[in-house]
């Protein structure tokens, strides 16, 4: 079975690139930590190296999505601003200068008021197919409004980074150590945050002194519950959610949303950014085709 | 003038150490780094070096609030549990052992339900010599009612620790350059806060956006306003308030309680920390010595 294109998501930290067959099925994947912050600029090196490992024909051509695309990225692909169409994602694409084969960077998406920004999640978007209110979470969790095809707005909070940083490098690192699960801590931590909102920051600091005093256990599956509840409470009500979340951090919002009573479909995260590299790719190779 | 004892401030990666004479005033002052983390141990070496560099007679007393007596410290002093009365910090002060002069460390406070705990704040409570809502900003603010010189309750904000984090370790750095000030960004910040509390992790990555879109400016004090603006609203409404804060961090407290209209009055940290370590010397050795 021979490729159709390579597809990569092209991260800050983070590298992930595959082949893709005529249906958009994977035929080969490359993961690595060659991220913007490692590679030094080294743009096609690095791609050329890895598509070499997967055996890539010479001209098979590359669709890329996310912070590649950025101001600090191989070639910056300006935002799309919302509301706009997600078929506007393929059609902005930026084509690098100068490399041998066919490059395509794939833009954001901006929003002006709430100021807002994605890259990345726009392609999931696309490959979801379908409207409703969608949650990306990760580091910056997404929430995003689509309806015939068309990102109306979005909403970014901080929970993933938040999470990091409160269990790496606060005084709460000895008492949150461990995966968070969805358990009776995660529970019982969301809805202290969803009933109350306001209090995030002093219940932050109760983990600390729960520890302290012998109270402790599940300390780090509540400091998720009280993340994942600020975020939650704070985008409000849905009637329905498109959750596009693998693993583990997906288990967590899925019990959230249970917790919620919010109906939710789930998708694979890295199946969903997949489905929209293929989109896009199709979108702009078979236009240039006709 | 001879000194009637030492006073100390020994904290976590602090140390501060006063002369004071029998009326409480100051004769002679040090201020270094020598806090828990660096000291490695040698509590009573280095607590004599700074006195011998303060001329300190062989004999004088010390008397000590702070981390020192933690578990993790020179001797632990356990918590009292709230509600208690202030008078119950000296009377259950710890005499370290094995030390040829006399060196006492103030006990903390904890509190069972909520969970939370102080070490340090419970002598500014003491210097304070008054009751009414007291609210001691910092690395982790603190809140304390105090009836009848009985702290009746408390609740810690991690509102400092978050501050530092957010502006030194995660991707707001760069949009958080420089000092926070009582300006219309931190004015906006907090009243954004206040309104909806359940949005800010949204907010916060809405200071990285803005400067992506070049809406920027304000970033750092916007920052101060989310964080203090989600500790007012948290500890609520107060009829009045006793704010324990020297320099822009008090500044940035008097603009925000300005903003609510809540009347306030105003003490200096460093000063409050000697009155109450004062005091408790006082009640010690005067006690002993009836």
């Amino acid at each position: 079975m021979s490729a159709y294109c390579a597809a990569c998501d092209w991260g800050t930290s983070s590298f992930r690139l595959w082949l893709l067959d005529a249906d958009g099925a994977v035929l080969g994947e490359r993961v690595s930590d060659d991220g913007l912050l490692s590679v030094g600029g080294r743009f096609e090196a690095v791609l050329e190296q890895h598509l070499s490992a997967l055996g890539a024909a010479s001209g098979l051509p590359v669709i890329i999505c996310g912070m590649a695309g950025s101001r600090s990225g191989w070639q910056e692909a300006a935002y799309l601003n919302a509301p706009c169409s997600l078929l506007d994602v393929p059609g902005a694409a930026v084509r690098i200068a100068g490399v041998s084969r066919d490059v395509r960077i794939l833009p954001g998406i901006s929003q002006a008021s709430p100021a807002d920004v994605m890259r990345g999640e726009e392609t999931q978007l696309l490959g979801l197919k379908g409207d409703g209110i969608v949650c990306l979470p990760g580091t910056h969790s997404k929430w995003a409004t689509v309806r015939d095809g068309r990102v109306e707005s979005f909403s970014t909070w901080m929970t993933g980074e938040l999470f990091a940083l409160l269990s790496r490098h606060s005084i709460l690192a000895a008492s949150v150590e461990g995966a968070a699960v969805p358990d009776n801590a995660f529970r019982d931590g969301l809805n202290a945050v969803l009933d109350q909102p306001e209090v995030l920051t002093n219940a932050l600091f109760g983990l600390r002194a729960r520890a302290l005093l012998g109270q402790g256990g599940g300390g780090v599956s509540a400091l998720s519950g009280y993340l994942i509840g600020s975020e939650l409470v704070g985008v409000g009500p849905a009637a329905s959610v498109t959750l596009v979340a693998g693993g583990p951090l997906g288990d967590l919002y899925e019990a959230a949303l249970e917790e919620l009573g919010t109906p939710f479909e789930r998708k694979d995260a890295t199946a969903t950014t997949q489905a929209g590299l293929f989109a896009a790719a199709t979108e702009i190779w078979k236009t240039e085709a006709a």
